[in-house]
């Protein structure tokens, strides 16, 4: 599976969380994005620093390709109607159907029968393997050193500085992996546990599984944090890496501008340094870690100058070092680490 | 369903949380005990102050019950094969099985067939019903009180403290509902969702769903907390709880003598005030609670004159009223809150 179609209806491209992961970070080579609102576009028309596409209104428009990605994650992970005549077809073309959701591809009889007439998979990545557990507090024991990306919100790029991190060290010569606990994660690194649709009494277990099967030969991990600790829905999910994950150091991620939950609007950020305390707390009685430096999305930023002093403030707010690791690169915040 | 046999294989009376807590709550009339350790005796040998019953070594010497309750609430929730005979004969017997395991029993192959072939039910409390989705942050808008109970660690009593209250609060005539988040709990109060085998996502939603729907008819809601908020394995059952309910107000639990992690010995359990700036920091950005009191389990002080001393030291630790409410009653908590 190498050339895909990317599925993002009305979605693309800042909130087809997905789609903008894989473009930016998978191998796959993304033949055409698939969202009806952007029709005849190119990719390189709303996002210019990821791979070029053609964007197409629907699978019927879209050139050959191995598998169609389910590119948009969208709350409580359910599927949306609108997308089964495009799934539909790429079953009878005998793609495979990739998809990041709670409810599972696989269940869909119309689908199951589709892909059974014509030789295609269905891959469900949030589908847990069997055989998980409860935790034993072993992820602090291995030799390498374990990074946490945390977030003040949802969808402040937490996957996206794990993985910016993880290259810059490995293009520093350091043993270093990302720990993918999402499902776009899981997508981009080919494996991983999708922690958020793991029964909460095995959240840390499958973390801690993924640290002790890498921890011990490389030096550096990167873990790909969820939500945030006060977040209303989701601290669950985030609590459970953090105690699972057991990491030596955090990096803080925010986004510039967001003041309210994304999609909360009753629930105001609180000052990072209420997080910072938050989850350090949380690590200190187990395996104390530090947040070691900031991480600010400034892509609501068009001018450079505004990001650069948005960020600056953001690392002296925090009294640590910070940047936008995909538009400054990461270098300052792997200083602090390494 | 009325008469129960509840299997509870050596590990009576105490590390069988699911059969001490029927006894002690349950409206079941529980005929026989079975654990082959014990048999011969009666559970009053053993527990003096819950409903009696004869300890019989096997399903096959247990009279005539409804159902068999699987007693025992193991660390992963595994099925354990030594079991299987007496779930066998049961269900030869025509019996419902009750079980709160993350292995269900219906998946058992044995086990279906047999409860096919007899017309016998297995009844699997730890199964979550479909349809869940994620919180939207509405708890703290219930009129009625919201009073959760929190842990220094799991297996200190917060079941046994919420339903203490429950019940101490409907004597005072309060309109008071107690919210069921575990296997005991549910199999206690007959309804309620297992929060620890719901999938993280889903885990504040779940909690809110029982919220909402108990929280416009009753004054006061004590909810069954689980875990602690910095267990090595269960801290986001416990976080999604405390999101999920958004409480007004925190009883921490707490068991004389525990030092460490129970089952996690490398893990000391800090001073109670470290839970308190925790649990208290966590609902501070969302919807503020203090903690209001604390519940000190001291089973494991046979003298009534050192739990009173245990109970005021704590008290005095966190500088607020305690007690152990099975022990002396739960007034000096349900007075500090009410």
């Amino acid at each position: 599976m190498n050339r895909v179609a990317l599925l993002a209806h009305d979605q693309f491209p800042h909130f087809a969380k997905t789609a903008m992961g894989l473009l930016r970070y998978s191998t796959f080579e993304v033949a055409a994005v698939i969202d009806r609102a952007h029709a005849g576009k190119r990719v390189r028309d709303l996002l210019p620093d990821v791979q070029d596409a053609p964007i197409v209104a629907s699978m019927d428009d879209a050139p050959p390709v191995d598998a169609l990605i389910i590119g948009i994650a969208n709350v409580g992970g359910g599927f949306a109607e609108d997308w089964r005549p495009d799934v539909r077809t790429a079953l009878q073309r005998g793609c495979t159907v990739m998809a990041g959701l709670h409810d599972f591809l696989a269940d869909d009889e119309e689908f199951a029968a589709l892909a059974a007439a014509h030789g295609a998979t269905l891959h469900d990545v949030r589908k847990p393997p069997r055989g998980l557990s409860v935790s034993q507090g072993r992820a602090r024991d291995v030799p390498a050193n374990v990074v946490l990306t945390v977030g003040t919100d949802c969808a402040v790029g937490k996957m996206t500085v794990a993985l910016e991190l993880t290259r810059a060290a490995q293009a520093r010569g350091e043993r270093a992996a990302f720990i993918p606990t999402g499902q776009t994660g899981i997508m981009i690194a080919g494996w991983g546990l999708p922690i958020d649709a793991i029964v909460s009494d095995f959240v840390a277990g499958a973390v801690e599984q993924m640290i002790l099967e890498k921890g011990h030969d490389h030096d550096w991990l990167f873990v790909e944090g969820q939500g945030s600790i006060i977040h209303p829905a989701y601290s669950a999910v985030t609590c459970g890496i953090l105690h699972g994950a057991m990491p030596d150091a955090l990096v803080l991620c925010h986004e510039a501008g967001r003041v309210h939950s994304k999609g909360f609007e009753g629930f105001p950020l609180p000052d990072p340094s209420v997080y910072v305390d938050l989850y350090e707390g949380l690590t200190q009685p187990l395996h104390p870690a530090r947040v070691g430096a900031g991480a600010l999305n400034t892509r609501s930023l068009d001018d450079t100058a505004d990001a650069q002093a948005a960020v600056q403030r953001y690392g002296e707010t925090l009294g640590l070092p910070a940047t936008d690791p995909v538009r400054f690169g990461p270098d300052a915040i792997l200083d602090a680490l390494l």
